[in-house]
């Protein structure tokens, strides 16, 4: 089953509508720049590389009637579109990474007429997309070969499909075994608060003919302490240059876990997602969330006595000591990670 | 606020619905021993020395009404009630402990009439929760010497009144260390799939004004890593004669996180928690629940895609080197855990 999560189709944004999954597939046509921002906030659209497609898309709606006579005019309006959509996920770099290509791609245009920017930043939303699919494609090659035949994988959150265009980060290096033969099974912790792993990981493992196994983040040690879980791979919404990994929170839980289990702790991820302005993990900005995804399970009945005080950051960070090896589309980045990934990512 | 938990009253068990809260304090009237079984199954009543208590009443109202014509009559529906409550939760201990105190009971008192049988049957009862009352007092003057001015302690699960007769293993450290001018701040673990973290405990020190901050389980180790935590007290279902503890699935996940970040790692319970019949931890049987505790958010919508496999243990098992002390009613046992387990719980 192809799983497009995020595409250019009826002159809007379609997208699968994740906060619908798993009881349905159902898609949304996102057609103004607020649209998008609220689907991005609400999490119908998320992953880190399907919100840069989401970013480059959303940056081509903001312009796409625009009424500008030149230039000028029409990058103070990609100016502000980009200051409201990167203000809707401020960890996830990938976002910004597709502004940043989209205005790359009107400055490069900027002597055209206005007709022709426009058409020439849905040529780069497109050509950003296609890209993702084929970064994902060329990581899962690589992340193939750290899979072997009858390997029990840990996974949180979800880097899948759902997390990119079409393919899957973490998740594509299990596909991409799976095509080449070998027989593997998937360990899904189901990520709280909102649940992407059992909503979407499960999901997509089981409609990918996978088996999967959920369980609940606090039963990790457990799992891992019997012997089950051979290796774990996830995905990553941001890393600083010497390697440390902002991701789902429950990563970094994960990885003590699994370094005192002597479990190898992979990170998935394009190089669009590596911020080399931030030198450690202690630079990367982290998404509060809202108590009440914490005290009212799906915003519905209220879990927790009313007016309890909650944590609840989006994401953690990884330290670059916890991670085995970073697989990305150039490759394997192995520590030391700070020298690596300036070589590989620059 | 005074919570009971259990008691005897009306000629039943009186139970609070632990499954009702935090959005009602509801009290239930069991008059059977099935009603009782089914109200533990379904963690209506829960917590190991709670679960001492439930089952002391529980083997009382199997014969109050009983036509038996002398102990050996008697005995054999003992038995049968006995082995029934023991199949409800194995993991804690202090049921067992408990049916095996209400044995003795009978025992002691095989050559009296039937009716004086029951009596003793009930003064024996009354005297476990009164003793669980006492323990629990008793255990927190120590627990709360290990607790500083403007702590900010970490719990998982729910150690509190709700788990015992009325004042709480790890809780009842804190109810005291506050009654002695100590200020301090309680971050409560959610505890999924149940949830006893947000529903009982936020509730519970809520109620004894004590401030509580709710946080997701995965979210554990980034509130370590932000410096925030000066320690974690747990409770404990069982524990093995060499230190390890079988607690709420989790509590092994705070303890590796605890000994990364340097923090403290405490288990607060009664000496009836002692299992010296189990070596190690190994030796502990984990209660494996049903899937749908993890799918349906409390076995109402369905939160996962149907089918899907599901890994959930109601307990893990933290191994004694990750545990910094255990607090009882005898003293704080510290390691070398075997030869000081022995000396004090024997």
């Amino acid at each position: 089953m192809r799983i497009r999560t995020i595409e250019w189709k009826n002159k809007s944004v379609r997208i699968i509508d994740q906060t619908a999954l798993p009881a349905r597939l159902k898609y949304l046509e996102l057609r103004s720049v607020s649209a998008l921002w609220r689907a991005i906030k609400k999490l119908q659209v998320r992953g880190a590389p399907a919100l840069g497609a989401a970013a480059a898309l959303g940056l081509y709606l903001a312009v796409k009637d625009s009424r500008a006579r030149d230039y000028q005019e029409l990058k103070r309006e990609i100016d502000r579109a980009a200051d409201h959509l990167g203000s809707s996920r401020p960890t996830a770099v990938n976002l910004f990474w597709g502004l940043k290509m989209m205005r790359l791609a009107a400055l490069e245009n900027r002597n055209k007429p206005v007709a022709q920017i426009k058409l020439a930043l849905l040529r780069r939303a497109k050509e950003i997309m296609k890209e993702d699919s084929s970064v994902c494609r060329k990581m899962s090659r690589y992340g193939a070969e750290l899979i072997r035949n009858n390997d029990n994988i840990l996974t949180v959150c979800n880097a899948g499909a759902l997390a990119t265009v079409d393919y899957g980060t973490a998740l594509g290096t299990i596909y991409r075994a799976k095509e080449q033969g070998r027989r593997l099974s998937v360990y899904a912790c189901e990520t709280r608060p909102l649940l992407q792993g059992a909503r979407l990981t499960a999901w997509e493992l089981k409609a990918k003919g996978i088996k999967v196994t959920l369980l609940c983040d606090n039963a990790a040690a457990a799992l891992m302490s019997s012997g089950r879980i051979d290796k774990v791979i996830v995905g990553a919404d941001r890393i600083a240059s010497n390697g440390d990994t902002a991701n789902k929170v429950g990563t970094y839980n994960i990885a003590l876990l699994a370094r005192y289990h002597h479990i190898p702790f992979y990170v998935a991820a394009p190089i669009s997602t590596f911020d080399l302005s931030k030198r450690t993990g202690k630079d990367i900005p982290i998404e509060q969330r809202h108590a009440r995804e914490v005290t009212h399970y799906l915003f519905k009945k209220p879990s927790a006595p009313p007016g309890v005080a909650v944590f609840n950051p989006a994401f953690d960070v990884t330290p670059h000591s916890l991670i085995s090896a970073i697989i990305t589309e150039k490759g394997i980045i192995k520590p030391p990670f700070a020298k690596n990934i300036r070589r590989t990512a620059k």
